[in-house]
């Protein structure tokens, strides 16, 4: 249990990191003699803030880089491993997963400056550095018709680059798909900080990069795709008094023929914490929510749709809300976005779990994770991309009086109730330092194998991101 | 060149492959004596049927598999391995690259016997064996109001698991995505025959499998997306003075909003082929023309996107003919589908390219290899899914009069032309033997070796389909 322990101890912003000592000063001067000194951190309070990101602590880095283009990431990683020293990227931190928090003492890159975006729109597409705000490419796309899909809860501050690292979705993926979906060309720096320029081809290196948290190659620029907007939107908000009631109600609606932009689920617990944050007037007695959006640029078969998912949730004992215009819409869906701060008031740390499972069997997962929440002691959420099977169970713990190995023995417990219903560990938020141990259950052992050799292929020596994705080898 | 020649040296059936001599007989009785006498084949004859796919003749296999499960497949590649024997994967070779045409002499599985075929309509997904027909996915679902839209034009003969190895796509696919987009697991069995369970999730080597034809591994089963059809189809013909017209017309249809289900392209000669072949009164006087079909589930915006189209078409200065009804609407697909047919009439043998280039670059390409063509002395058509600028220039030739070093010159020359313009070798056929020794212009050296690492990684001995995709290392 060495792993597992060490994962989830570094969540704790009480213990002293690792490498708390200095700077690599050796690195530093080369560095800022390669880059200029406006580009290389080095104090011990800028250090700090790169250890971390939405989720995790980890280890402080030797130093900080923010690049302004390629030949800056080049240089750094060029430099970095001449020093024999592990690479980090980074977008804007706002990850769920620990992918970004460096487990070692490494050089972390930093992408925020790297912020240039065209776009192109008879081609229908986007040419994005990584640290380009995610919003800010459908910002810009809108006037020209247009707009980027992929909406991940933190669209306002994640990154192009953050969000291509974890293969980022948000409510919209359901229909209209995540992150990776989206890309038709990008350029990476390998571990030798020798450039790439991948199309999607024979061999879609450019596919296995997409999710693999920098651990394959830093990416550096990503072609993205754009579509046009749907032209119409009907919000739609259901209660339930149970919550294996709400994943009956999508089951059925999907199986009738309904495929909603979004459709979103919030338990009770989830719903109180939104509701002491925002008082928005949610049904606080619920055991479920369900936020749906059916969207189209037909208003009759938009509207057929959502007349579809009412009738499903009033079969499924359900009570239905429409929302009459765009603000009460609005004002609903700023419920969803507001989940994660709502939770961080509760208590000071969480777990966040990121299962993806049939949706024919959400009724009985939805209630097993429930039953294993009740008998746990623990304060437990659930919320998430119904409508794909995405559930995000959240453990609320405060570590200073609670046990983290239990909250790890329930999160475990947790996964291998998805695996078990033939899902898997991470839909959108990517598996990072904290669902690694539980990659053991989730991959058989020749296949751990085959996603070794891989990571070695492109990374022999393990200088990019090390501690993430694959577990420790035994 | 020597790698160049070998290659199309191998299309000319006048030749005697290299392994003409005997089976394996050690091989075949083990085989034999481990699958039983009903599942090996190790005639001649027999040997001799599996030495081709629809384009590219090879070598005569030394034994070939046919296994009715995952058990037969495993047990081949562990004897083939002891045995020191390479492995090939064949689906119905109805593949345009060499996919399936065995390089060296090898065992070929061919999974035709694999055809268990499940449909889930609650999930939406289908779960397939490998030998399952394209189209019997989309026959089996289309009662529960589901289709597999993939559609390759041999989707009546081709499989699962040859779709599935080159990464195939068909005229629905500018709309609605490649093979590749719509599967959600697969299994496989690797080099050592090793069986893999995989979702698509951090390392996607389930990515990462489909489309590489077999040289990282067998796939053996595949769980694939279905959604429901369009509720109404639209079709429309337009003709052309002009290629440089036709591709102007779709970029300015694309760009005015419209989003085609199919948008497919047929040039001068490509026309007259299909008409000499079919007689369906087509233009043969025409320069290009163009067949679209605008799809959805709402008839207003179905024909106003025909409308859309049929502006643009007329803005550059084509003729638009309507189909009236269902009946003249399969009369005009069916001559999109009849061109490989109709262009085997006209010589014995042709080199088949995909290139896949922007649509804002499409009246230019077309254009250039247009003049490449009538420059050559070849006979050169093009055709193509022009909606997202997949194109089929085809050099036509008789290996008896002509110079295949010319052909394969002519064929460098047009995969350059893609290149230069930003597009890439292979939209939905594969690299195969065919467009391998371009993989050199398309991939920069440092990609090409991240590229042998990832072979090397998945099959480090080079046992599976060797000769395919990735050129000889110099």
């Amino acid at each position: 249990m060495t792993v597992e322990k060490l994962a989830l101890t570094t969540t704790s912003p009480a213990r002293k990191p690792r490498s708390e000592g200095g700077a690599d000063n050796a690195l530093v001067a080369e560095l800022t003699r390669l880059l200029g000194p406006k580009k290389v951190l080095f104090s011990f309070a800028e250090r700090l803030s790169y250890r971390f990101d939405a989720i995790q602590f980890g280890v402080t880095p030797l130093a900080v880089v923010l690049p302004e283009g390629t030949e800056d990431v080049i240089a750094t990683v060029k430099a970095a491993r001449r020093a024999g020293v592990s690479i980090v990227g980074r977008g804007a931190a706002s990850g769920l997963s620990g992918g970004a928090a460096p487990m070692q003492p490494s050089v972390v890159i930093s992408f925020t400056r790297m912020t240039d975006l065209q776009i192109f729109p008879e081609r229908r597409e986007a040419i994005a550095q990584p640290g380009v705000i995610t919003l800010a490419v459908t910002d810009a796309a809108r006037p020209h018709g247009l707009i980027y899909p992929p909406d991940p809860a933190s669209f306002r501050t994640s990154t192009i680059g953050g969000n291509l690292g974890e293969n980022a979705g948000g409510p919209l993926c359901f229909k209209y798909g995540v992150t990776g979906d989206y890309v038709t060309a990008l350029d990476f720096v390998d571990a030798e900080g020798e450039l790439h320029t991948l199309k999607r081809d024979a061999y879609d290196l450019a596919g296995l990069l997409i999710g693999s948290e920098g651990t394959l190659g830093l990416i550096t620029s990503a072609t993205l795709r754009l579509t046009p907007p749907p032209k119409f939107t009907r919000t739609l908000m259901a209660h339930f008094a149970e919550v294996g009631q709400a994943a009956e109600a999508v089951s059925a609606a999907i199986a009738a023929g309904a495929v909603p932009g979004k459709l979103e689920f919030m338990d009770q617990a989830c719903t109180n914490a939104v509701e002491d944050y925002l008082n928005l007037g949610l049904p606080r007695d619920a055991g479920a929510v369900l936020l749906v959006d059916t969207d189209g640029d037909d208003l009759d078969t938009v509207e057929e749709e959502r007349a579809l998912v009412e009738a499903a949730c009033l079969e499924a004992g359900g009570q239905v809300r429409r929302a009459e215009g765009e603000a009460e819409a609005a004002a609903l869906w700023q419920a969803r976005r507001s989940v994660s701060p709502a939770l961080g008031r509760i208590r000071p740390q969480r777990m966040n779990e990121d299962i993806v499972v049939p949706r024919s069997v959400l009724p009985e997962v939805v209630r097993q994770i429930r039953a294993l929440g009740d008998a746990s002691g623990f304060k437990l959420v659930q919320f998430g991309h119904i409508g794909d099977g995405n559930l995000h169970p959240n453990i609320l713990f405060d570590p200073r009086k609670e046990s983290e190995e239990a909250v790890h023995a329930l999160a475990h417990e947790i996964a291998l109730v998805a695996l078990r219903h033939g899902g898997v560990l991470s839909g959108e938020h990517g598996i990072g330092t904290m669902k690694r141990a539980f990659m053991r259950d989730a991959v058989d052992a020749e296949t751990m194998t085959a996603l070794r050799n891989v990571k070695r292929a492109l990374d022999p020596s393990g200088a990019l991101n090390p501690g993430k994705i694959l577990p420790e080898e035994a």
